[in-house]
């Protein structure tokens, strides 16, 4: 046992006291981990459009204030009554979404979407009692989605932690634990192309590139980027990307351009924008007879997907994947040992490094455009 | 070789000479098979809803005078130049969708579309010349989906012709051709509910029963059926069916009611309606994390599915089948081996008999919704 174990740490995090706010790193006080908890040690995260996106917390009702931050990598400090799988030492992962290992989903060789531990974006709190491990001077702090990383140490259930080799270097395979996996995963666990197929991407951000690398790791013929963007093109070279198609330089719908250079469409195509048009024109644009679409990005609530019932008749398929299909304490140690392997590259999603202190420069960087993977270094 | 080959045939025929009036039987003239064309002497014809769907021909802008007929069972009568795999005397099934054997979807095993040989309702004519093979006095009268079936002897592609087992009833296994395989298909072939699953049919005419039956055969928990109509449920006991639900009954969508039945969510549902409504309907009531919907009901041009992408992003999966995804070449024989050696019934879906003369009252039966399938009996 470390000797913090069962103690209040004081330690430094990074709080988001309003929205779209930068973040202040403040002193702040992190509770000892209760029944089947862990707290961990971050060494190293991974800035995801997610958290800017629940920074931004444009038209939602957010909870401030708020420790954001779920791709990450770090050490078991000390854990919780009844959690026996981990100990203090142990290199992990914690993961935004959970696995209880009991539930029907859990059980079921199909789904990730744990019953008990499923993420959860409007909950700032633990499940064990409701209540945060993180405060400030007695205010308590909220959580994001279970993980709060943004925090030198933080508390996590222990169901949402991936325990993974300690050879592992945790600056590089953090970004396995969210978008990379997510991209990849879609297209390896759900679309499925065959080799040789014509895999087309919507969006080539960190998830959308993850999904082509996904698409040149299965041996797609032709990998097909789709992005308003035309500077996103010659990265997404490096991700396999043969085609680019940008919408905006055609007159007529995109899913009619990528059939016409498809001969009649794609084997697979893959949806990383979370735009319902994007959507909609990710599953016309495949070939019918066996095309399969797959859905990755998240829709604003008032979307609708909407098209003639006849695509589907004509045999397509459409599906959808939350966390690339992957169960969090099953698969990423997996995607780590791939790594390991080197069956799987994580170097080049990136792009930029940022000590702790300077976290608000990675945020920056995403809204800007510039970065793929920021990472931020707990110990500067 | 017969001694008809290669001369016009004179046989009876029932002609449709408008939309919606009786059917009259004539005597037409049924010229001989042209390259790539069989020409069969049919026994056995059961009427199946298309036919009626496109009698009424409501809202289409319709053939007329035509022979429709698409289930059925005869003989080989002649082939024309080129055809080695059929010879006179061969027991057959013509089918409404072909499989050239070479394109791209009947090399594929997801696909049944045929490039060539796909199913088309407007078509009226072969496809070698563009014209039709039957005609009265001079008159040509339009052919149906390729095979026009309610004629003594009709002129098929070869591509469109399954040799069977010669010792199949033909007067039983001619459903075999449309809408039990269609139905039981996309049950066993696209929602392949595993032993024990949750399986929600939508529709409970001929084409739901048999995914009905599709189900039972898989081993299905459950299998819950969904008609406006109450009287279908007896009926449906015999295809497995072990709940009813009427959304008639219920204040509340008929999703919610099955989602409440089944703890979530049913494993699979198979729409054969072609309401898009109750397409909407089986889907949102699959179950997330692994929930399948496969669509089998035809809807209308006009028509459009809509869903809220999230429930897609929950994991849901959603499909269209075309004739149970079978290739009709190569599955249909298999189809009636399988009712040879007692792994498939159909018997219980033939509820009426009628001789050709009759015809129209076989309509009349389907109209009413007395019949699931009424054999007419082409030597009578």
């Amino acid at each position: 046992m470390s000797s913090t174990a069962g103690q209040v740490i004081k330690c430094r995090a990074a709080v988001a006291w309003e929205a779209g706010k930068p973040l202040v790193i403040e002193e702040v006080e992190v509770a000892p981990p209760q029944a089947n908890e862990v707290r961990i040690k971050i060494l190293f995260n991974a800035l995801c459009h997610s958290d800017v996106y629940f920074w931004e917390a444009k038209g939602q009702t957010p909870l401030f204030p708020r420790i954001f931050g779920h791709e990450a990598g770090g050490l078991v400090e000390s854990v919780g009554e009844g959690v026996t799988e981990l100990k203090p030492g142990d290199h992990v992962l914690p993961c935004f979404t959970g696995e209880c290992g009991d539930c029907r989903h859990c059980n079921s060789e199909e789904s990730n979407l744990c019953e008990t531990l499923r993420f959860n974006t409007d909950r700032g709190v633990m499940l064990n009692d409701g209540k945060t491990r993180f405060s400030k001077n007695g205010q308590p702090i909220y959580h994001f989605v279970g993980t709060s990383t943004f925090s030198e140490y933080t508390v996590v259930h222990v169901g949402c932690v991936a325990k993974i080799n300690p050879a592992a270097p945790l600056d590089k395979v953090c970004v396995l634990s969210c978008g990379v996996s997510t991209g990849m995963g879609a297209t390896l666990n759900v679309a499925k192309p065959e080799k040789g197929q014509a895999v087309a991407v919507f969006g080539l951000g960190t998830v959308g590139l993850a999904a082509c690398e996904g698409a040149r790791m299965a041996g797609a013929g032709r990998i097909i980027g789709v992005d308003l963007n035309p500077d996103r093109f010659n990265e997404a070279k490096k991700f396999g990307v043969t085609d680019f198609v940008n919408p905006k330089d055609h007159d007529k719908p995109v899913q009619e351009v990528i059939a016409e250079m498809t001969d009649g469409g794609v084997d697979r195509a893959v949806e990383c924008t979370g735009s319902f048009q994007a959507m909609i024109q990710a599953f016309e644009c495949v070939h019918d007879g066996w095309g399969v679409a797959v859905l990755v990005g998240v829709p604003g609530n008032n979307d609708a997907f909407k098209t003639h019932p006849m695509n589907f008749l004509n045999e397509r398929t459409l599906k959808g994947t939350a966390f690339g299909n992957y169960k969090p304490r099953t698969d990423i140690p997996t995607q780590v040992e791939k790594y390991m392997k080197k069956e799987l590259e994580v170097e080049k999603f990136i792009t930029h490094s940022v000590p702790f202190s300077e976290i608000n420069k990675a945020f920056d960087y995403m809204l800007k455009g510039e970065s793929i993977r920021c990472i931020i270094r707990m110990d500067a």
